[in-house]
């Protein structure tokens, strides 16, 4: 450390030519808000010095914009269904040289195993990939999870350099009732002096203050202008949401002042693969939140020095010596099109980057994550006794992911209860694939519009049970024995044969395959579902959703259907 | 600590009374740059929530300002002559809740012992006070100073939680030249990742992206704006010192900038006792930028938010939820008059603060620190033979603290050179007073201006050796013995008398007395000296640098003369 260091001295005081030199930059001071001409001179992973300096390597930017590398603040990976490292091969061509991400996902299925897997995984990516410590595995107990977190695991997780954090604390209500599993969690990430991430839609008034005055000091469900507002005055760091599914960032630009921009960060919360492939990551937030007026520093301040300050990255997210060397170099402040990426001091140039090769060697160590998906072949059968005419059904509705509560009339045939395809009355099922107990949870689904076949997936919030929607029982089994059969993924059957699939071998979760491959494979079962007749744009969301017993009204787990007002487990017969 | 934030919560969602509310409260939001009418929920040292709440105490403060507590980011209290528990209490009544204090005098005296003594002494203070581990004691190698702190101490004072980073890394010249030990202790500091204070003054362009590329991320000897904003672009936090001896502020505000002024701190570097007594702490600051125009929320911020992100205080400085309840009320924005202080929680009215009694317990435990005088009395004289008639006689400079190396005719009586009052040329010597070693370093100084008497003092930078002036020999041997046997502190004497004195007797540097007490004594020491025929305004000031062998151009230690420029010993005589 002490040569590296004299090396670096050297370097700066242009004793001896640096490592790297990146000539000619416009530097995007985030400190001051100043463009500045410079060469930007660079010994092993560390910017040496800013000024003019010459390098054994030098890159002539020839007055291209450099800023900071770009820093996610909040992600599920998993939404990306690539693995860590596919995932960083894929969006450090976008300019992302640090991701803090909430392992939430992979830890239902793997429990602190799939945090290893993660952080093993990741540890030879061109970008740092840290993690938060989830801090509500399961979700609920109204299901079966893989694994459970509780308040050592968290605090053996802090111990970790890459765990930074505790992740969303989704159980508000647990903060508020003063719960005390959920004090446990956040007392043990206080004595750490970590930050704590929120959730907490909606939450406002003495209720906000009571839950971030626990140490919770950020957010990043709010949906108004008015919501963040109030939630920056209480202390908390706000991260404007721009994901996949939610898009917050239209809607939250107007909270943001010249006196408060500091408290605020981009985030994307979840992306789906053809979204990073087709849009970009980081950047296409940075485009749009210029397009929609905001300052383009300020915007860049959002993704580099905002965030660092919140994480406590103390040697990121601003260009200047001593700092790490992660870099972005673009030409247009508008359209941020990435042209070279330094990461820890390496350059990388989008176009020559390829997908590493898949890592055998992660694959025989962690069999929780590369072998998750147990299921008891002999008992899976979805056909059901119809114990009255009368039965529940789970009514989507458009664009959201609350759910009606309906009584049905449901099709008896041979006193069995049949989907009604007719009606769009389809039968849903939850399949417990983590510890093989055979739970199979049964029920109906009314919007999901598939004429014949079956869909069927692992990816099934949060719990990631399989999740099983189908308009003919033999074909639901043949989905879910594909999906058991591939380790994990998606699944379109009809008649009999498998017409569409995505392997996800990772969890359940995640492909190892590169981003375009698995966008390709992604797409193909979307055309699968559509053939069968869906209406949806994308039904496997749907149904990943119809698992989550928090969000209202009617779901179903393993364990059977869930009034989520009530918050306990209803029979889905109605005598 | 659960049963803590159990009861915190509920206060916060107003379902019990707070333990104290201030009510109706102008808040100033450093986060947004608002002031919002407020109530402030506090629960035991925590505040619960900001918003419409009822206490089990209230004070009803009638729409005053409620600010943060000010941070002292960068303060030696040696300066004070007040003992760290003193010191608290005299700042609290002007709003400074958090101290971070660089302990380098009391080191150079006692070693981690005195920091020991600061930690203790300061324990149970109103205010919290942080120690930086001191990173240059010894000053040099031309002195004898009462200890050294070495690369494992540094180590070994970073585990203590009071000890919060490395102190202003004076040794400039050695982090540039890559010096061994300074390049270990800068490293030890960046692997603990603490925040390390600069001391650069002047450094620019390549040396000093090379010297805060070493992890050096603040400076407080900026003395223009030019240079304040260099090294703001350099990744630097510049603290703007306005202490009793350097006023740097109205130079430098011209640097800060709506878009950089969160990288500018307030700070006082040192404070001398009548000054904190007649004009207070940062709030004297606070006034005399907001007179010179700076926005009164911007200066707030620099000693609040500031100064809690630089140090990584993440729970201090906000008025928000969770933060610890450290807050100023005053009645108005530019004259900054307190009216209460919150620390932890509990309030302070200026007006009925009465200083602590004496802690007998620290007296007894840190014999190095109050008994840090050891002389040999039997071998003390300033007789001095005349080996030649010319010298080398160190010659002041009004209003700076470099001096002029320059030749003179020394008078000689009997063989003996004694001072030439009419020439104002003065007998000066320092004293080794740590280890008893009979050092003394002997020479001739003009621009004192007593034409009689002695005047001696325990405080001599950095090594904090005696320093004695005087035109007659027995009465030089007087004031130090006077001062010895006061285990530390300054004397006038004349005529064999003791005219004045002031007893310092922790480390030689501090008085265990309230600041009323020390400044009252203090002044009758410079009305002493004044009494003598001094013409500067504080001989004892100008003294206390005499012994300093880095500030041009000659200098006088325990072991003689120092050529500064050449930064090495001389002899005297010239022949």
């Amino acid at each position: 450390m002490r040569a590296q260091l004299k090396k670096q001295i050297q370097q700066a005081k242009g004793e001896i030519p640096a490592d790297l030199v990146l000539k000619n930059c416009s530097v995007i001071d985030v400190l001051t808000k100043e463009i500045r001409t410079a060469d930007i001179a660079i010994c092993g992973d560390t910017i040496a010095g800013v000024g003019d300096y010459s390098g054994v390597q030098e890159l002539d930017v020839k007055g291209s914009y450099v800023a900071p590398g770009f820093i996610e603040g909040h992600i599920h990976i998993e939404s990306s269904m690539l693995c860590p490292s596919q995932f960083a091969e894929t969006v450090v061509k976008h300019g992302t040289t640090t991701v803090v991400c909430d392992p939430h996902e992979i830890a239902n299925v793997a429990g602190t195993g799939g945090i290893d897997y993660f952080i093993q995984d990741s540890a030879d990516a061109p970008i740092s990939i840290y993690c938060m410590a989830p801090s509500c595995v399961p979700a609920t107990h109204l299901e079966n999870a893989g694994a459970t977190i509780g308040e050592e695991a968290v605090e053996q997780l802090l111990e970790r350099p890459e765990v930074v954090g505790l992740a969303e604390m989704m159980n508000f209500p647990g903060v508020l009732m003063q719960d005390g599993g959920v004090l446990s969690k956040l007392n043990v990430s206080l004595k750490k002096e970590v930050p704590i991430d929120g959730h907490a839609p909606g939450l406002s008034g003495k209720e906000l203050q009571a839950y971030v005055g626990a140490g919770i000091r950020s957010d990043h469900e709010c949906i108004t202008a008015e919501e963040a507002t109030e939630k920056v005055r209480s202390g908390m760091y706000v991260f404007m949401r721009e994901g996949s599914t939610a898009k917050n960032l239209h809607d939250l630009l107007p909270a943001v002042t010249e006196a408060n921009a500091s408290r605020f960060l981009l985030v994307t919360d979840d992306c789906h693969p053809e979204e990073l492939l087709q849009q970009g990551h980081l950047d296409r937030i940075l485009r749009k939140a210029i397009h929609l007026g905001l300052n383009p520093i300020t915007a860049i301040q959002m993704v580099t020095i905002n965030a660092s300050t919140y994480f406590g990255f103390d040697n990121l997210g601003v260009i200047a010596p001593g700092f790490i060397a992660d870099l972005v170099v673009f030409d247009d402040l508008k359209t941020i099109q990435v042209e070279h990426v330094v990461t820890k001091g390496k350059v990388y140039t989008p176009k020559d980057i390829t997908a590493p090769a898949q890592n055998a060697l992660v694959h025989k160590r962690f069999s929780p994550v590369f072998d998750s998906v147990h299921i008891k072949h002999d008992t899976l059968s979805f056909a059901m006794k119809a114990n009255a005419q009368n039965a529940w059904c789970i009514t989507l509705n458009q664009d959201s992911l609350i759910t009606d509560m309906k009584t049905v009339s449901v099709k008896i045939k041979n006193g069995m209860a049949v989907a009604d395809t007719e009606r769009d009355i389809l039968k849903v099922a939850v399949v417990e694939r983590h510890r093989n107990t055979g739970n199979i949870g049964q029920g109906f689904v009314q919007g999901i519009g598939i004429k014949a076949g079956a869909l069927a997936s692992t990816v099934g919030h949060d719990s990631h049970n399989i999740l099983v929607v189908g308009a003919d029982d033999d074909d639901m089994c043949i989905a879910v024995e594909t999906i058991a059969k591939q380790k994990g993924g998606l699944a379109v059957v009809h008649n009999g044969k498998v017409i569409a699939s995505l392997t996800l071998n990772v969890a359940g979760l995640m492909s190892e395959l590169g981003v375009e491959e698995v966008a390709a494979q992604f797409n193909s079962v979307l055309v699968g579902a559509k053939k069968l007749g869906s209406t949806l744009d994308d039904p496997f969301m749907v149904m990943s959703f119809l698992a989550l017993p928090v969000i209202p009204h009617l779901k179903i787990t393993d364990m059977g259907l869930v009034n989520v007002d009530s918050f306990c487990h209803i029979p889905l017969w109605q005598e």
